[in-house]
C-alpha cells in the first residue's frame, strides 16, 4: 500500500486536477497494467518544452509498468475544418500526417519507452462507425450540455457561427477512449470537456469509465505567459544543447522550481531535498539550476553534449563573474547593432558597430565579429560591465 | 408561354407556398423534364386523405411529364431514434421496413402513374456518406441556424434536451436533394426547414438548388382540425366505397370546395365552373358533393364502385328526403342504444334497445337489427324524422 501510495504522489505531482481521484487508486491498486491515453493533432508535428510536461508525466505511468497509447488524430485531420472558417486545421494529405506522425515519434521517443507505447491511428476504428454509427455517437450528448463547453459558450453566447460538425470532434475523440478502452487520459486543462467525454461514452459503452489527469500549461522562460512559440519565449526540443543549456539558465529561480516539478525525472524527495539546501543557503540556485539544465539536455542529446553546455557554460560565464543581476529584454529578432541599441548595451547604433569592430561584444561568452551576423538569444556583453539577457522573438 | 402559365396555376393551386415561384417558372420553362422529390418516413405507411393532397399535388406534375421519386427514408428509419427519448421513432428492423415500403406503394399507385415514378431508398447514399462524409455534411450549418427551426428553438427555450444526433437527421434529408438532383421537393408547411436544407445543401455542391413547394394539412371532417387518425376526422384510403362516399358526403360544403383544391383532379376551370353552378342556383351543392365523392371512390377502388356507392347513397338519402340539417357528433365508440342516446336520438339507453326491436333505427339508410351489433360511422335515423351524423372516435 505504501507503494501506492508513493505512486499516487508521482502521478499527482504537478497535476492541476485528477478525476477522480479515489477510481484513480483503486485502478493503481488492482495491479494490472493499464492503458494511459494520449490524444495528439497530427497537424503541429514539432514540440517545444511545453508540450513535455505531459510526455513526462507519461513516463511517470510507464515507470511503473503501464502502457501508454498515443493516438494520432488523424481521422479528424484528414477531415480539417471542412466548414473552411478555422485556416488553422486546414485538410491533412496522408503523406503529410505520415511525415508529421513520424516527427513526432522521433521526439516523443526522447521521452517515452518504446517498448511501454502504442501508436495508434484515430481512422482506425473512426471511420469503421460509418455515417449511421456518427449519428448513433452524436445522440450522446445535447446540444445544450455541448453548449456548456467553455469556447463553444462564449461563441454561441457572442453569436460567432458554430458548424454543427464542431460538435462531433469531441464526441469522436471520446470515442476514441472506448476503443482504446483507455483507463488513464491526459490532457491539458483546456482540455477537460473533451477529457471527460471520453469519460462518459465509456460509462455509455459499459465499460469501467477512464480517470482524467489534468496538467497545466508550461510557463514560458519570461516566467509570465505559457510557452509557446508565437510568444518566443519557448525552448525547443531539437534546439541545440548550448542554447537550450542557456535558456534554462536564464530563468528565474522560482520558475525553476516549477520546472522541476514538471519536467524533472528526480523524485519529488530528491526535488524536495534540493530545495531545502537552496533554501538554509548549502547550495547555489544557480547550482540547482546548472542540474535541471543537465537533466534536460541529457534527454534531448545526450549526458556527454549535457556535460559539455555544463562545462562551456562554467568557463565562460562562472569564471568570468557573471553579475547576479542581468537585466533581461524580449526583442524582436533585429540585426545586431540595433539589438544591442535595444537593450541599453549601446546608446547608437554606430556605436554598438564599433564596438563590434573593437572586439567588445560577446553572446554567451562568444566574441562578435561581424556586426552583420545573425542575432541568437542569450546572455550579450559590451566591454566589461555592461551585461543583458536578450530573448528573440 | 400560355401553357407554361397554366401549368404553373395548377401546380400552384392550393399550395400554400413556393420557394422561389420564379425559378420554378424558370424550371418548367426550361422544357426539360423536372426530378420532384417526396420523402417518406417508412414507420407509418397507412395513408389517409389528408397524405394524397401532396399525392395529387405530384400527379399534377406527371400530368406534365415530369419525373417523381419517392424516397424512403430507410437510413434514418434503421437508426430510429438512438437517445431512446422518442419513442415514436423506433428502430425498424429491414422487413419491417420492406413490408411498410410495400403497403405504401400500392397505396401511392393509385393516385400516381407507376411509369414516372421512380422508388429509391437513401440508406442507398447515406451509408456511402461514411464516418468522415457525415463529419463534412454536418459542417454545412451552423448551431445558431438549426436552433432557428421552429420545434428545436422551443425546445431549446424551455430547456428540454435535444440529443445533438437530431441536428443531423435534417442535414441528411437535405443531402437526398442533393443525391438524387431534385428539381422541386414537395411537404407540408411544418416541413419548411428541412425543405430548405435540401435547397441549400444543392446550392454548397454547386447544383441547381431545388424549389419547395408546401402543401397544407387537409383539414379533417369536422371542418375545425387537420384530418388524423387520432382525431378520428379522417378517411382511410383502403376504407369500404360507401364508408369513404358517406364520409365526404357528410362534410360542410364549405369543406368540400377546400376538398376539391386539395384532392380532385378536374382543372381549376371545371371547379370555378361548379363552384359557379352552386352559387347561382343552377346546381345543387349536394351535387358537386357526390361528384366529389364519386371522384375519390373511383380514384382508390373503381368508376364501378362509386357508381354503385353513388347509387345507393341516393336511393337511401335523397329518395328518403333527408333533412337540410342534421347534427353532427363525434362520439367515442360504444354499444349503439348509447351512442344513440348520447346522440340526442332517444332519451334512454333502454328507449334505444326497445327502438331496434321496433325495427326503427337505421344507419346510412340499413335498419339495425340488433342491439348488440358493432356501432359505425354514418347517418343515424331513429324513427321518421329523428337524424343525427355521428362520427366515431
Amino acid at each position: 500500500m505504501a507503494d501506492i501510495e508513493s505512486a499516487l504522489r508521482e502521478i499527482a505531482r504537478g497535476a492541476e486536477e485528477i478525476i477522480p481521484l479515489d477510481e484513480l487508486k483503486k485502478k493503481l491498486e488492482s495491479g494490472r497494467q493499464l492503458t494511459i491515453k494520449l490524444g495528439m493533432d497530427p497537424t503541429a508535428p514539432d514540440i517545444h518544452l511545453g508540450h513535455t510536461v505531459i510526455l513526462n508525466k507519461l513516463r511517470t505511468f510507464q515507470k511503473l509498468g503501464h502502457k501508454i497509447v498515443l493516438i494520432i488524430g488523424d481521422f479528424t485531420a484528414s477531415i480539417g475544418d471542412p466548414s473552411g472558417k478555422n485556416a488553422t486545421r486546414p485538410e491533412l494529405p496522408r503523406e503529410k500526417i505520415e511525415e508529421n506522425a513520424k516527427t513526432y515519434k522521433e521526439q516523443v521517443f526522447k521521452i517515452l519507452d518504446p517498448e511501454l507505447t502504442e501508436i495508434r491511428y484515430n481512422s482506425e476504428w473512426s471511420e469503421k462507425l460509418g455515417a449511421a454509427g456518427s449519428i448513433r455517437l452524436a445522440s450522446k450528448l445535447t446540444v445544450a450540455r455541448m453548449l456548456e463547453r467553455d469556447d463553444f459558450s462564449k461563441r454561441f453566447a457572442s453569436r460567432q457561427p458554430i458548424a454543427i460538425h464542431e460538435f462531433l470532434y469531441p464526441l469522436f475523440q471520446g470515442y476514441d477512449s472506448v476503443a482504446i478502452k483507455a483507463d488513464v487520459e491526459l490532457g491539458g486543462t483546456d482540455q477537460k470537456f473533451n477529457l471527460l467525454m471520453g469519460r462518459e461514452l465509456q460509462k455509455d459503452a459499459g465499460m469501467e469509465p477512464q480517470c482524467v489527469l489534468m496538467m497545466p500549461l508550461l510557463v514560458g522562460l519570461d516566467g509570465v505567459v505559457k510557452m509557446s512559440k508565437s510568444k518566443g519565449n519557448y525552448i525547443g526540443v531539437t534546439e541545440a544543447p548550448k542554447e537550450m543549456f542557456g535558456k534554462i539558465m536564464s530563468i528565474s529561480d522560482e520558475l525553476m522550481w516549477n520546472y522541476y516539478t514538471l519536467l524533472s525525472e528526480k523524485s519529488s524527495d530528491e526535488i524536495e531535498a534540493l530545495k531545502k539546501s537552496c533554501e538554509d543557503g548549502s547550495m547555489n540556485p544557480r547550482d540547482a539550476k546548472i542540474e535541471l539544465g543537465r537533466e534536460i539536455v541529457a534527454r534531448f542529446h545526450s549526458a556527454q553534449e549535457a556535460d559539455a553546455a555544463v562545462e562551456g557554460f562554467k568557463s565562460q560565464f562562472q569564471k568570468g563573474a557573471l553579475p547576479e543581476d542581468i537585466p533581461e529584454f524580449t526583442i524582436e529578432t533585429k540585426a545586431i547593432p540595433n539589438l544591442l541599441k535595444d537593450a541599453g548595451l549601446v546608446s547608437t547604433t554606430s556605436d554598438g558597430i564599433r564596438m563590434i569592430k573593437q572586439h567588445a561584444v560577446k553572446c554567451d561568452g562568444k566574441v562578435i565579429e561581424n556586426p552583420k551576423a545573425e542575432a541568437c538569444s542569450g546572455i550579450w556583453q559590451v566591454g566589461k560591465r555592461r551585461f543583458a539577457k536578450i530573448i528573440l522573438k
